[in-house]
């Protein structure tokens, strides 16, 4: 096991090179401040990020990097001026442990973005000096602001992937109303982030469309996920027999795809979200125009709509489809969902396998 | 003069071949039915699609092609069953004449959107299968639905830019809510709609700046268009400047350019509304998920959205700035219009011209 080599009280898997090949680290967290609140972590769920920086793909990956950011535990301790949080709830911790608090974005609840930035959960720089480091780990302390309640009904392993992938969609779906009865959405991409948006349509009443370029996903999409009505994205006729059924889409796909073809299945006024991120979007001006289509982008969300979220979530039984795994497992999972290898999440259950 | 060689009852300027060159042609229009108004024409606005169609751009057009889709005029009969308009009305025509009359957007007073689609003012076959002829003509039969009434006060010259290139932009920025006094707009390309875009921003009470390649534009941006602000693209530290600054930008640029730095310059959740036609648009998807963004795009408007913006324009004395030229100018016209070499909009004075 390697170790910052001081007095480490935080036991971790980290990543010490680009090969982002993670094992056992020892390191050292804060001491508790009068706003924090120590958490007990229970599990964690694995997200591409996870991949992306281990691996250094953005060329700013700090080594060692302990990824994760869909944090879910239990309150072990809390700091003197905290009154929300006691020992023993059911906590979360998002993509973000801080931001400026001060700008009005983080005013009305929307901290992701902070006119400042927010401070990213792992391999950010905290606004005392110190690198982040994220959920794989055994505890984490984090400023109150930041920390989500998770419903006491609410299984925690099933809680993690709401953090990140939960969230991701769920709030750019309310930002653009498609929380109407009625109307009818199309989801791209059947991962992690896309099979909550599917989620999340049949809760919110909307007729839901799965586009896959995989047949393979179409007895899951209908029978597991309850989707309404699936199309092979690859077969010319079913994506006519679709045109411009769509109210709107939620597009999670992170390879590259062309767009046009799928702004053609939205109605007039219809809406394309895009959560993925690929190399580039490419379109013609006309699959806006012509229909005064829209195009948009999101990133995770606020706290507010993440507290909102969890708070939906448990009302309406909305739980992700989870892979439990212990830590010790991390490489290989992630390799798999490199191959999209998993349905939907892995979750880390960190409470009983890192020790 | 060129004719159909049979009764014919109208005269107007066609474009008989792609080489877009138009002369005196003489047709028959339909005879006056209940549902009609016939409307002799004053003047006709010259819209960049009269270029476009004239010349075959689109490889649709059917010669000989007679264009001009910003019609205003006085009626000079109704059919039986009108009952909104009376001989005398002064009244415009704008960029289409027909639609179902039976679908949800035609209900919506969004005929533009029809799902049987809208039958265009030129170079469109009409339900009974005649090619519509457009306004660079001395007289147009149009059913009432989609004829509007120019206020009483308002010149009629002036008036015929709104029937497109006023619309155009008139009804994404409501649609976007736009009406927002203290909230900021850019502009993009000042030209027919970029002009307009800068009068409607001014009148809901924005802060305007004009996005432009070249300084040449900047004193008439801020003296007679009464623009706020005027930033130089090609100047990065001006970009930079103004980097975060916007809430809204409408683009209405046709030639390539680049989306990136302009998404720069939105603010968080800020709008950019395209409604130009450039070969395509590429973005990367940081410019969107970043900050939440979106791109949307428009194409003119409904009828119900075309009557407001005329009475909008009325009441809050917001005029295009026009050009007036006889009829026989219209071969330079368009070749100067071509060459942007127009400030901001030629208006062909049919009354005086046409005989």
């Amino acid at each position: 096991m390697s170790s910052e080599g001081g007095n480490e009280n935080c036991l971790g898997w980290a990543a010490t090179d680009p090969s982002g090949l993670l094992s056992p680290y020892k390191f050292s967290r804060r001491v508790l401040r009068p706003d924090d609140v120590s958490v007990t972590i229970t599990h964690c769920g694995v997200c591409f990020a996870d991949v992306h920086w281990t691996r250094n793909i953005q060329s700013d990956s700090m080594y060692p990097l302990v990824p994760g950011h869909e944090i879910v535990g239990i309150v072990k301790e809390v700091g003197s001026n905290i009154h929300r949080f006691k020992s023993g709830d059911h906590v979360g911790v998002g993509t973000y442990v801080n931001s400026c608090r001060e700008c009005g974005y983080c005013n009305d609840g929307l901290e992701i973005h902070c006119e400042k930035g927010p401070i990213f959960t792992f391999n950010g720089i905290d606004v005392d000096g110190t690198v982040t480091k994220g959920g794989y780990s055994n505890y984490i302390l984090v400023q109150e602001r930041y920390c989500y309640r998770i419903p006491d009904n609410y299984p925690l392993a099933s809680a993690a992937p709401l953090l990140c992938a939960g969230i991701t969609v769920y709030a750019p779906m309310m930002r653009h109303k498609m929380n109407q009865p009625g109307k009818s959405l199309g989801v791209i991409g059947l991962g992690g982030l896309g099979h909550m948006a599917v989620k999340f349509g049949k809760a919110f009443g909307l007729h839901v469309t799965v586009l896959s370029t995989s047949t393979s996903k179409k007895d899951e999409a209908l029978n597991l996920l309850k989707a309404d009505r699936f199309v092979l994205t690859t077969d010319k006729q079913q994506m006519e027999a679709v045109a411009k059924s769509l109210d709107f889409i939620v597009d999670t796909a992170s390879g590259d795809h062309p767009f046009d073809p799928y702004m053609a299945l939205l109605k007039t006024m219809g809406v394309l979200v895009l959560v993925g991120f690929p190399s580039e979007v490419k379109i013609h001006p006309a699959s806006l125009n012509m229909g005064s289509k829209t195009l948009s982008g999101s990133v995770t969300g606020g706290t507010k709509d993440t507290q909102e979220m969890l708070e939906f979530c448990a009302a309406n039984k909305i739980y992700p489809e989870i892979e439990v795994i212990p830590i010790d497992y991390i490489n290989e999972a992630l390799e798999r969902m490199v191959k999209k290898d998993v349905k939907y999440r892995f979750v880390i259950d960190i409470k009983n396998s890192l020790k």
